[in-house]
């Protein structure tokens, strides 16, 4: 259900600023810069062999995002998000575990698939995000 | 350098707990649970079709595992780690970018392979793990 990891989901303050250090330290080369206002946030990724790396900055400080930045200056990771077939089939089935999936049943990511989360609590601590089938996910060459 | 996600790695007040929670609500299978003393930790892991999840539960308390365990007392996303070639190659290609590694040159995993650290403030707030060539990496199927 749960067997495929999309990305690994870092806040930071800068997205210009993170990008570049990034690509001067590490020679990880970020994408463009997409805007998602209904999350309210500006994305980048990082392609890698088998996953990626998204980069967020809030659009404003007074959401989830820019309050997690404000205990979280320097930036931090924020969630982890798995690729499945289907978010709503996924969401029936942890619903049927006594899992509840949080957010809008609408919500898309910046590409325009389905999304949705689960919450920290449901999931040792951790913000879960699940993506349907992201059409530009990297598959491990080797 | 850094183009292979190894693993993204949780801490977690219960190794067993987390394990079962898992496994119950989502079927994901831990492993068989390993000791790793010398970096003071329970550790098991989650094998998915291109990473895994590594969940460690700290030793003792009065070390860096345990305080952040006492900062986030539910568990939490603790690092992130890469598969490299060689870390000692990787280790000297960062000082030359200015990215110093953290810990000793001998360190190793639960696995007997070479690690190292970069400091969550080398990398945008987050705790970076390099790991040699980890043996039981899981390449993607698809």
């Amino acid at each position: 259900m749960l067997d495929r990891l999309s990305h690994v989901s870092i806040v930071v303050p800068d997205l210009e600023a993170a990008a570049e250090r990034l690509a001067h330290a590490y020679g990880m080369v970020a994408g463009e810069i997409l805007v998602n206002h209904e999350q309210g946030v500006r994305i980048t990724y990082v392609t890698l062999a088998n996953a990626k790396i998204e980069l967020m900055q809030p659009l404003a400080m007074e959401t989830p995002l820019g309050r997690f930045l404000q205990r979280n200056p320097g930036g931090g990771l924020h969630h982890i998000s798995f690729a499945v077939d289907s978010v709503a089939e996924v969401s029936a089935t942890l619903e049927n575990s006594g899992v509840k999936t949080i957010g809008s049943a609408t919500a898309k990511n910046v590409h325009g698939e389905p999304i949705t989360f689960i919450h920290p609590k449901e999931f040792l601590g951790v913000l879960v995000e699940l993506e349907e089938k992201p059409s530009d996910l990297p598959h491990d060459p080797n």
